[in-house]
């Protein structure tokens, strides 16, 4: 009934806080709790901590992300220098998917060794939680008894109601990496316009499939700036991806065997068949509440998210959610800081949280990073905005030779326009930074200390005086050095 | 006698400031001198702005890095997924070179697209200049006057007073791209424990030469934590580089044709002699004092490079002297920023600069960016030092399945022992950050901010409050979330 347990038996206090889930935002939750002071137990379904993202979700993905990009890289360099050959080729996913499966292991052990060992965390894993009430929890024949409850119960795919969906070849990203036993053919279609299906998209386009991506609507609308969307969206149709906005599948159809062997997609002009025998979707999450709402009935919101208070609190005060199960952003941080924003609250501290502000990133065969304005907003709300950008607005377009930055310089030497996009957004009157977009590489853990710098109200002239370390993934800093002498910032850019 | 000119006849302005040199320092110095109001002008000998860089320098080790990190992937992977069997294969140094010569140009014509259509810069290039006294310069049969002169010289490589050194098949940075015209055989001797012999060692070792690095003292000094240190060596000696630690080149040989076939190298167990036809030299840098010693004395440093003060004012006040002329650190932000400081003294901004407390940088097969106090001087220095890394210390040493990062993904799958080393070293009284240490990819750019946010005092609780973008390449933030509760930070680590 459940399996690898870590309690301390020698410890006679009463729980603070019971983790149901130990994913993300219920193991930094714990952890913090028990930072505090606290004595906490997490509880999780399965045989490991860290939840759906090494299992499932992150881990996978950014596996599958490193191939695209790396097969990008080979087949434009096919032939040349020492590169093989992989004109035509098609590359085998389900023996990629065969690594993550027997690899996925490597990151579970460390993170159960992390939290027993140096974090001291109590947990039950593999284990089916039953929940009595706000106060108990049940594993098997142990009950366990804590001050509050906190709900880090997740979310999954969410699931098509299309007939069809269920047929063997129909694919979300957590059947892909637990069920797919063979190989797909020559022709995927992703369902989907958001981050998942641009992400896996990619990869599958990269192993040589063609690759249709169908939106309701737009694709990629999280990135703002026109400009750097449609740098991304160039180059991920120059590796000939299909994009098909504001269409719709329609129909999914079978072979005698129950697989899926043709999509029927309604597009502005018209039905387009097409054959293929592996379908993505990738429609968005649902939170798991079902565990919870066996025994005990919380508010949720219109989209059957846990609704929660900037305490985390549900809409019985000793029950907190956290993490996905609250809703979006699907984010590692906002998990993490909902998991201890709810410990800090447990704990006395009152504390509250919620996600603004936030750099963001997504991969396509590139890692394209963001944060703030873009450059449309921007100029909405300030009259006097200065952008910087390479490449510079020039008569060759994207065909000029910088940026360049580690991982690019391939491309740097031989396809410059792959080299990538970066921008920076400022207000010409407080000479602050409004917003910074980036498409190359290694940029993402940059944005991490700008989005907290910008905060703070970081200008032209800071980010001037700061050291770069060349050559550098973004020139934010050498751009702003550039420039920062005018105290107009009169440059001829647009 | 001088070639590209961009210059103002309508601009009767005496000059503020000519810059000798086109380069890191020159350029940017000129830009921001131009933003200022001031007018300037910059006389390059080559025929192009952007200085050694693009041409000789950074440009191009980058790119042979690049090569290093894609071939160590591609041989680690060899023949399994989709990746070609590497094994044995000794890949063409020769045409990577020719590449980047072919390549160089295309951020050649950029920068000089910005320089004059963006910045506005007033520039002769391709040109001889000669020094005629502290305020004027002759160009063939220009002159040009100003109020200060710039000397924005640069560096070269530090030729080697060995007998043979002057041989066919004996390189430097320089001389490797621009001279190399044979495919160099299966074994290469590098001469220099710095960072080029380390990054072309690494470059010349992932082509599948034996690589042998000769070191007069230990290699990667600058390096300062010793455990980092250790994880990158051992990586490389992993990839089969040879160190020769404590030993000295003291012959090189000549076959019949004057082309180097074999060195001698003492070692403290003797003499060992090495077949080769191919020798990197990476000595140290020497200034370019020639053009200004023709005609005016300057006080220069023991090593020869040409001594400022903070203002980057010489022995004369009205010349300035800039970036690699100046001696080490041979970074470009130290050049850009003196560049910048001389032309805010010019323009009658007082303005001081030293280069201190940079972050810093380099590769071996891997990106390695650090920044602050290595463990044992932060424990020499701070009663109360913590330690946060991944892998974490545990039983299986580097085999574990952490870190994770964008690139290091496939080793983690397969040989998680190559999936990067990181360290965040905290002052556990002041709770604030006292180093950082990388090992991996995608890091380096966040240094840049790291940096800046360490010297105003980043604490762990700052740090685990930011907005990680997940899978991040460095774990600096959420590692100090799991542990930031703790009022004692007294977690379960040495």
């Amino acid at each position: 009934m459940y399996g690898e347990t870590n309690s301390n038996p020698n410890d006679t206090r009463e729980f603070d806080a019971i983790y149901l889930g130990g994913g993300a935002a219920g193991r930094f939750g714990a952890a913090y709790c028990g930072a505090l002071g606290g004595r906490v137990l997490i509880i999780d379904r399965w045989p490991f901590l860290g939840g759906s993202c090494p299992h499932q979700a992150c881990v996978p993905h950014h596996l599958f992300s490193d191939c695209a990009a790396q097969l990008m890289l080979e087949r434009t360099f096919s032939g040349k220098l020492w590169f093989q050959n992989l004109n035509d080729k098609i590359v085998s996913i389900k023996s990629i998917v065969e690594l993550f499966r027997s690899g996925r292991v490597g990151p579970h052990a460390v993170m159960n060794y992390q939290s027993k060992e140096m974090l001291g965390l109590e947990f039950v894993l593999n284990a089916e939680a039953r929940i009595i009430n706000a106060h108990s929890v049940q594993v098997g024949d142990l009950k366990f008894h804590s001050k509050n409850l906190v709900l880090a119960l997740g979310a999954r795919p969410a699931i098509s109601n299309l007939p069809g969906a269920q047929l063997k070849g129909v694919f979300n990203y957590q059947s892909f990496v637990e069920m797919l036993d063979y190989e797909p053919g020559n022709t995927v279609v992703v369902v989907g316009g958001g981050k998942t299906a641009i992400e896996y998209g990619c990869f599958f386009n990269a192993t040589g499939r063609r690759t249709i991506v169908v939106a309701r609507h737009q694709v990629m609308p999280m990135l703002k700036d026109a400009e750097s969307r449609s740098y991304a969206i160039q180059m991920m149709a120059e590796q000939g991806m299909e994009f098909l906005e504001n269409a719709e599948l329609i129909n999914i159809q079978s072979d005698e065997m129950g697989k899926v062997q043709a999509v029927s997609i309604q597009t502005a002009q018209g039905v387009i068949k097409v054959d293929t025998d592996f379908v993505f979707m990738a429609l968005g999450e649902r939170a798991n509440t079902e565990l919870v709402a066996q025994t005990i009935k919380l508010d949720l919101d219109d989209n059957g998210f846990i609704k929660v208070n900037r305490r985390m609190q549900t809409s019985i005060p000793c029950i907190y959610a956290v993490g996905d199960v609250t809703g979006p952003p699907m984010e590692m941080f906002k998990s993490r800081k909902e998991g201890v924003c709810a410990a800090k609250n447990i704990m006395g501290k009152v504390s509250e949280y919620r996600a603004i502000d936030y750099p963001d990133f997504m991969h396509t065969h590139y890692e394209v990073s963001w944060l703030g304005l873009g450059e449309e907003e921007a100029r909405q709300r300030y009259a006097n905005v200065k952008i910087m950008k390479l490449p510079p607005e020039n008569p060759n377009g994207f065909d000029v030779g910088l940026p360049a930055g580690d991982r690019m310089m391939l491309y740097l030497m031989m396809k410059p326009r792959m080299s990538g996009f970066q921008k920076l957004i400022i207000d010409g009157d407080t000479r602050k930074i409004l917003g910074a977009f980036h498409i190359g590489c290694g940029a993402k853990d940059g944005f991490q200390y700008l989005n907290h710098l910008m905060k703070q109200g970081l200008t032209i002239d800071e980010l001037a005086d700061m050291d770069e370390l060349f050559i550098s993934p973004s020139y934010f800093i050498q751009l702003c050095r550039l420039r920062a002498g005018d105290i107009n910032l009169a440059w001829a850019l647009k």
